[in-house]
């Protein structure tokens, strides 16, 4: 049906639910850029399939439009509703997946060919090409203070388990990066963010490190515990609706930069942390899951995190800070 | 593949982008609410779809969150962007047209037969069951006040043609009903509702009519103008990218009601209306084009709208109104 919006005559009305979609499409064909033209098409398309496969009633309609007004309007100097949203629907993780090739697609390729002959299907970081990437998250802040090798990020005194972090960052080339900053943040034993905490100090558990000629990072900090995602607003009330629980696995954040490669916005998560399974955002990845190697020194425990990171070519992009 | 949110392995994280679907599926399979959890499973289903074919890049998607974020802080008193939004791509008349099934389908299905011999696809209003349903809109108001058969709802001096409306309103058997209540609204012949603009009185250009015995109502009023859409925020914005006009064709407003029948909510179009073909929110249909008859009385220019209804069965539900 070729549609023109000049035309007046009666054959550009809808007859039934099903045409209308063409008629919408017709309507946004002229839009001078082609990528928003397509993605706006595709969008449409996909919501019209979406109600006409499952037909909303007209107060189902309603809950909806009235569910994103909420999240628009719970949204403010604290928390983006709107991104907890696409998070809980895992579309956040998809966006970062697909915009983050890591390699894990041969490696699944690899694998499916292994199993025909060994009946698994298990797969290795071992051929992945560069680190998983994860979402940024709500709480980074620019301008975290530089450290030092080996100082410690809880900078005042923070009860908990005492944690060891090194590894070393790889760049496009393979070998050891010299000069590359690792920004690190995490929240508390107890699960907050210093922004979030009145009994933490200015930029407690956040530091820059830089590698050194090997590619070598080391810090000091203490182990970090799980938090709950913003349940006061229409997305907690999501979640318990689907009977969901809203507990992140307890993660350490990492932004690794260097002028000559790919920004890596990453997480790395405690292998032994609750809800791994089940984080509500579905961050976690098999890559990101990192061994946290619980010890002992001077009759204490003491918890060791090895982790290393391989970047990609490319030039490096800051994210806007979500908070001030 | 069968998940279990209690799984602590790690074959519940996604190794793909096209893997994380089922995983997310799996997180929302416990809701209790079955209409929920399928609503929910279809809409992140489509979703998922849209953004692994269409790949949104992060500055996309920063920039479709930053959208979402508008729509829902731009509602207020006096508009709903939300709403508006959905209106432009044409879901609220989908939804529509699925709630208020007219006979259209039944009556194309008719043509197509004709069609194998005659060669036309024409269809005529004639097989129609039930009048179409459009869009209650933004501007209906509660509590218009109650007219005389006959009385002119332009309560002052409002310039513009006169315009003479009738018709006959019919039951779900067929039957002319009496004791129908009509409630009309219009914009003025500017293209302003009265709440809009102080130059008119309280309620002008609003009535409620109720049918005689043979099913008869007629009211005086004058043409009504088209007007745009709120073109001051994020849906503006997007109207002009797409190089769409923001103009909905002149239409009067009806609810009709009667106890024992489903309330109709619809708008009939001028059939010299600019825009006809082009409305930004997809509501017309042709069933809802109404002939507007240019003719004279006493030398001057006079315009007669014939306008019957046909309700279905059921009980009437009444909206909330839009605005206060």
């Amino acid at each position: 049906m070729a549609l023109d919006s000049t035309m007046t005559d009666r054959t550009c009305y809808p007859t039934t639910p099903e045409s209308l979609l063409p008629l919408v499409l017709a309507a946004m064909q002229r839009t001078p850029d082609a990528r928003l033209r397509e993605l706006m098409a595709g969008l449409t398309t996909h919501l019209h399939r979406f109600v006409l496969e499952h037909r909303p009633t007209e107060a189902e309609f309603e809950r909806a439009i009235g569910f994103l007004v909420g999240i628009g309007q719970a949204t403010g100097a604290t928390k983006n509703e709107v991104i907890l949203a696409s998070d809980l629907l895992g579309v956040s993780t998809l966006v970062t997946l697909l915009n983050n090739p890591h390699g894990d697609a041969a490696a699944v390729a690899g694998a499916a060919v292994t199993a025909d002959t060994t009946g698994t299907t298990n797969t290795t970081n071992t051929t992945d090409t560069a680190s998983h990437a994860a979402l940024l998250g709500p709480f980074w802040r620019a301008n975290a203070p530089a450290c030092e090798a080996g100082a410690n990020i809880a900078r005042a005194c923070t009860p908990g388990v005492p944690l060891g972090v090194s590894g070393t960052v790889f760049g496009a080339d393979g070998r050891p990066l010299a000069g590359a900053v690792l920004d690190v943040w995490q929240a508390s034993p107890v699960g907050l963010y210093e922004n979030q905490d009145p009994d933490q100090p200015d930029m407690n558990l956040r530091g820059c490190f830089t590698t050194d000629a090997a590619g070598r990072y080391h810090f000091r900090s203490v182990r970090p515990a799980g938090y709950p995602v913003p349940t006061d607003g229409p997305c907690g009330e999501l979640l318990r609706a689907q009977q969901r629980h809203p507990y992140r696995p307890a993660h350490l954040h990492f932004m690794v930069s260097h002028p000559a490669h790919k920004l890596l916005i990453t997480q790395v998560f405690a292998d032994d942390s609750e809800h791994l399974a089940s984080d509500p955002v579905f961050g976690v990845t098999a890559a990101l899951v990192g061994r946290f190697e619980l010890t002992e020194r001077d009759g204490a425990a003491l918890a060791l995190l090895a982790q290393d990171f391989r970047l990609v070519a490319g030039e490096p992009v800051f994210p806007h800070p979500p908070i001030p």
